[in-house]
């Protein structure tokens, strides 16, 4: 594709070699002549690459065919969209696909092998339910949803539109809720609600969101979930959150708008986490945060006093040496 | 449901309103005026709710249509099974599931569709298996058990009365186990053993229990597993545990009866833990342990201990300022 | 099988009772009197066992029929795979396995029921694929692979020869990656690469290994990888490394060859491990670190230094009193 036209169709501003004929997208330090990549920076620039064009910050020039855009990498991901376009699932039904009479399939969908869609369960146009998925009865699934292989959702699990399950992915399984029975045993507490997962989600592979005991675990418009990530019944992740793997939220937690959440965090059971708070990697929070600041360290406090404290833990062998030195010159001071 | 027949059958007693007519119930601070709640304690009925009908704790006048129960939690986990009934599994085999000639099926067993059944497999009167699960050669299953869609037994397992495992559970899978052969790789110690699941045992979706090596792992009458949890090859769990998402337990370790795991504990191998104790999440547990006692914290000490260690972590900064306020005094008493 | 045969095949020393049949492997603890079981050091052999033979160190005698190996759990292992052997697949495709007519399938191969194969996929002599597994367009595996029920290898996933993947193994799933998109929401970073998965690799049930945003994520010849790990885009492990259970590799992280993870290890993105690192279980390693040294805590450090840490951490509450007393002393120093 000619980069004239690559800059037209990604809204950036061309500055040169609008014929460079670019035949791939590659990451900067392997990109080869033919290639297309991007610099976020001037140090970046600095630094080898032999690709053969770029996209750069508004004000710089790289010196070869180029074009600038305010936010290199988001150009930088519409390119590669426009030069690696994903293949289009065919519209159909695999003749092994197991769909139940009771099931409504919208058009233009595709169904891959041994694939099942239980009764009562509403499949949106467009949508791709991959081989071996597994929707349960009553599932209701908006457009243009892609279902990898061998997902699951338990009967009455709700899908808005553009959602994307990883394969592997389990919604709507039972919350992890039991009663002591009074005698030394428990009794399970029916996990009898839903999930709801709102438009234009994103749900890593293996990661498993549990439906609510009695109301609906719901994951808002627009978050994107990791993989292997747990989220726990009658939890309500806020619009447009992102939350990296391995990362476990329990039960009747609140996340508000825009909340980020690095690799592994925990959060405990009822805490509410204010509108785009920020957690670093392996933070636990065990109580409720206000929102718009940025978090780390179990249990989690705001990331300047995390580092204040971290820096002192890394030096507590020299602390201890320090009191005991500090121990004994009064020691020589009570005894002079 | 009239709320004299709830009351009946859920054994507490009516304190009024007996014609109350039930319709569903719900969370208490998001009841309707036709819902069944319960209220835990007097402070908690401070709080407003629109229930129309409450469980209270004994001793307790809601003011409205109410049912008094020692433990009301308990009480409505039991009117939830009275009002949302968990809908049957229809027995029989759906045509697109894959049954070995070489296998049992018991009476009154469903399987769904896509699901497979290996040789000599034996599955107990009443069993469910769920869509595309997997059950291997020689798997035992007991009398009404459930086994949610895409489950892998692996060959041998063995699985007593009415076990649930939810949706891409895997049971026996191969043990981490290799052997440095000399030469700087390692051979794959083999993992011949087996699993043993006992009665009423529930594992959540996502969680792995391996094979042992050569005996075998056994979860014991009773236990509650959660979502993602790992349990190694050769682990004792005893009976009536709970293990919270995301916990590790590693080979060989023995956990005693009625252990609880909070979320995202983990366990180094060889450890043996006592009856009864209680790991706080996120728990790191590197050494044996008795049991009947509260830990925290990693590596996990009692809970009064771990949250003095804890208040102490988080003055940090304070301890290292106040640390180098003496170390001045004291050079100022020495230079003087 | 008689213990001279075992003693010949697995490279031993007879050192008596060549004719003693064995009839099963077993542990030292629970050995019986027809079984062979192995002590790793003489002290290990003052324990009771019932074993009728052992696998015993150079320079040991036990007093009963023994096979001397110098390293004897090595000589066990083999002596497992010669009295447990695996049960061989057969070859042969189910019938209700569903397989693209443009998939290449070998010779030799065995596919389970209601596993599928997708056009132009390549599927090595001698492979087995699991029932219900998902072989995704395009994927390519060398010979002898096993995969076990329900993986799912997306389009595109290279694996070479005797890789094994374990039940619920999803490998080339989509990176976690988005770009602010300026106005609040994100645009997906299009994970347009692929993963390649070297000779020799085992990988645990429920693992995740992500492809690459443009390159390849690539697991080398040998790494052994435990179960629910995650292996984001980009990341290269190096040969032979082992990585146990629930660990989690950020994105574009590059582990050596011989690197050792104890389980639950995080790394953060971008991150360098030389070769031959060994991380205690649950280490969090947040920067590049040298190869040849033994880490742990979070933020990893080598060992002896973590110990250090550990040790002070654990007195916190005596040091604060400390503190305090000094304090005190130093007020009454100036105080008189």
């Amino acid at each position: 594709m000619r980069l004239a036209e690559i800059a037209e169709k990604i809204g950036g501003e061309l500055i040169g070699g609008g014929d460079f004929d670019v035949r791939d997208v590659a990451d900067f330090a392997v990109a080869s002549p033919d290639s297309l990549s991007y610099a976020e920076s001037e140090r970046q620039l600095k630094e080898p690459t032999e690709a053969g064009a770029l996209i750069v910050p508004s004000g710089i020039d790289p010196g070869r065919p180029a074009i600038r855009c305010e936010n290199p990498k988001l150009g930088f991901a519409r390119a590669i969209a426009l030069l690696r376009p994903p293949k289009p699932f065919v519209p159909g039904i695999h003749p092994s696909a197991i769909i139940d009479e009771k099931a409504k399939v919208g058009s233009g969908v595709s169904v891959g092998p041994a694939a099942s869609i239980g009764p009562e369960a509403d499949i949106g146009n467009g949508c791709h339910i991959g081989a071996g998925a597994r929707i349960g009865e009553g599932v209701n699934l908006g457009p243009d949803c892609i279902i990898h292989p061998n997902c699951v959702l338990y009967p009455g699990a709700t899908l808005g539109a553009r959602v994307v399950l990883h394969a592997g992915a389990i919604i709507a399984s039972d919350g992890f809720g039991y009663v002591p029975d009074g005698s030394g045993g428990v009794v399970k507490f029916p996990q009898t609600g839903t999930v709801v997962i709102e438009d234009d989600v994103e749900i890593g592979a293996c990661s498993v969101v549990d439906r609510a005991s009695i109301g609906e675990t719901r994951i808002k418009r627009g978050v994107k979930i990791d993989n292997l990530v747990q989220v726990a019944h009658n939890v309500t992740i806020g619009e447009g959150s992102l939350i990296a793997s391995q990362t476990g939220i329990s039960g009747s937690v609140t996340l508000g708008r825009g909340v980020i959440m690095g690799g592994r965090v925990g959060v405990a059971d009822h805490v509410e986490i204010g509108d785009g708070a920020i957690f670093g990697a392996m933070s636990g929070i065990s109580k409720s945060l206000e929102g718009g600041k940025i978090y780390l360290d179990a249990p989690a406090v705001e990331i300047s006093e995390a580092r204040r404290r971290m820096v002192v833990y890394s030096r507590l062998p020299e602390i201890s040496r320090r009191l005991r030195n500090v121990e004994e010159k009064l020691e020589d001071t009570e005894t002079c």
